[in-house]
């Protein structure tokens, strides 16, 4: 009897909480999950994109150095990505039905629990900046379109034409993905394919104080159209953090992510289910959106600097660094 | 040894599982929650508003009888409300800080996962309508502003001037919201009060065949600007459903909700924690959003036909009927 109570305690005991590592993670990041795959990257292209995102990770890593908090690695690992072409997101979004490139954004704070969001902008150079301006500086959690824009410019935030996040790349993917929509008029219809859905961004951070914050930016998907907002900005859907459990930051097909509340689902599992944050995140991908039929991935890191990146896509580039300033960097699902 | 697995067998078998009641809810409706008592609501008004939620709730079960589902209950019983002025939600919505009224509405299937909803429409006369819409007719599960509006004349939807929204009396509290805010110029700043976030309204439905549904509409926060989007179009904060579990509506201070994601905390609590959905939304409400400062409640209505309305204000306009057409209402706590 004693030795069935002790049993259980212990099974508990190891359900519920995981070792602080040796080194913890302190930043992982992704640029986005989708058909990644050695076939499809040229080698030049990898390269390039590899040191994009150690770039993130360093510049994320060096933010929270001096005691600064988790909220200024994601903004600071997150820019880089927004400022390179590579990424759906800030300079090479992906093109709406419209021709512009419209950003969505998302941070949260796994201290205080609060968070900010943005949706729909043209003309924010940083979307991740409107969001934490959102959530520092308004009532307001969310803000949409041409009154988030307002808000940007009263915040004194950078402005820019829209023109300078379009990319020739990017241009030829809204064509590809009209011409098909053309094809299939009069057919069952139009469903968006996985690579219209390539490249968010997204980052969690660990602060020394033992704080989470997560965040997520992105363009969206290619030839969106009727102002759609995807998951990126939706709080528990794209991104979630509490430091009691983890944070996460979510890529792929935003309507699947919106549905299931991916983000805040890895949390609950943890919270309420006894899963470690990992066991959580595995689940939620390689389970619950699989078995939807819904493709993605997320990264997650909890409050002892555990971190996973499952995602049931050929590739996410994604990567981490540690307290010591060790980095990995992935492409592909072989890696 | 064998009495104790049967004790823990039983004791886990009343935790996650709750009895079918002998006539059980088929349908859960709010108004509302917020500054709500009989020192605030004049007596007429008051029969007014039992009134019309009767009639939702009379129009939501005749909607879902002949093996109609779930989502034609929730349909039904919220437009009701939406052509109410009593309520914060189409006719009767509450004004933006520009002077218009401005729509937010979702609405998601437990059966199979499915959701839509739309923000900032100004023109389409039942959002709720324009949710459902989303759900079954576009690839997408949330629509924004002029492209929302775009989709719901593309679904031919009724399209309105938006001054069949005006009341007089929302036309006063924008007013006295303006004036208070001129008044705290300079001060440590504007904070929205409890009055602006009264009216929301939602309803779940259990139909024949055993399946959920839940949706919710709204006008939003009496002087909101930059765009402001509120839980109530957000699935996971102000709407959720999952046959496994229960449908949720909320409503109150919807920030607090988006950052708590508490349609979906409910559904997690139960699905994860083994609380049934009664205690989850309890617990929701009267520990986690209360002690996270916020001000609100919810319905909640699972799969067995329990039913559930906390709320944490003065009062919470809400209602519901059962199988055999039982109709309760109640405005006020003491009730």
């Amino acid at each position: 009897m004693r030795f069935l109570f002790l049993t259980l305690c212990l099974l508990m005991a190891s359900a519920t909480s995981s070792a602080q590592p040796a080194d913890p993670v302190i930043l992982v990041i992704h640029g986005g999950a989708g058909t990644i795959s050695r076939a499809t990257v040229a080698p030049e292209t990898e390269v390039s994109i590899r040191a994009a995102l150690e770039e993130a990770l360093r510049a994320g890593h060096a933010a929270i150095q001096d005691g600064n908090p988790a909220l200024d690695g994601v903004v600071a690992a997150i820019q880089v990505m927004e400022d390179s072409p590579h990424f759906n997101a800030g300079i090479g979004g992906v093109f709406a039905a419209d021709g512009t490139v419209r950003h969505d954004a998302s941070i949260m704070d796994g201290a205080s629990g609060m968070a900010g969001a943005s949706t729909g902008t043209l003309h924010v150079r940083h979307p991740i900046q409107l969001a934490r301006a959102v959530m520092e500086n308004s009532v307001h959690v969310m803000l949409a379109e041409e009154g988030a824009e307002e808000f940007a410019i009263q915040q004194g935030l950078e402005i820019v034409p829209n023109s300078l996040f379009h990319t020739d790349r990017r241009r030829r993917a809204l064509e590809s993905a009209q011409e098909r929509e053309r094809e299939l008029q009069g057919s069952a219809g139009y469903i968006p394919e996985q690579w219209q859905m390539t490249g968010t961004v997204g980052a969690v951070a660990l602060d020394n104080a033992g704080h989470l914050a997560a965040g997520t930016s992105t363009g969206g998907m290619t030839n969106k159209r009727w102002g759609r907002i995807g998951d990126s900005p939706i709080i528990g859907a794209g991104t979630f953090a509490n430091d009691a459990t983890c944070g996460v930051s979510s890529t792929g097909h935003g309507e699947f992510f919106i549905r299931l509340a991916v983000a805040h689902d890895i949390h609950a599992r943890a919270m309420y289910g006894g899963e470690t944050c990992t066991q959580a995140a595995e689940a939620v991908i390689h389970e619950t959106l699989t078995e939807a039929g819904g493709t993605g991935g997320v990264i997650m890191l909890d409050h002892d600097g555990n971190v996973a990146m499952p995602f049931n896509t050929e590739g996410m580039y994604r990567g981490f660094i540690t307290q010591s300033g060790q980095v990995v960097v992935k492409l592909y699902a072989e890696e």
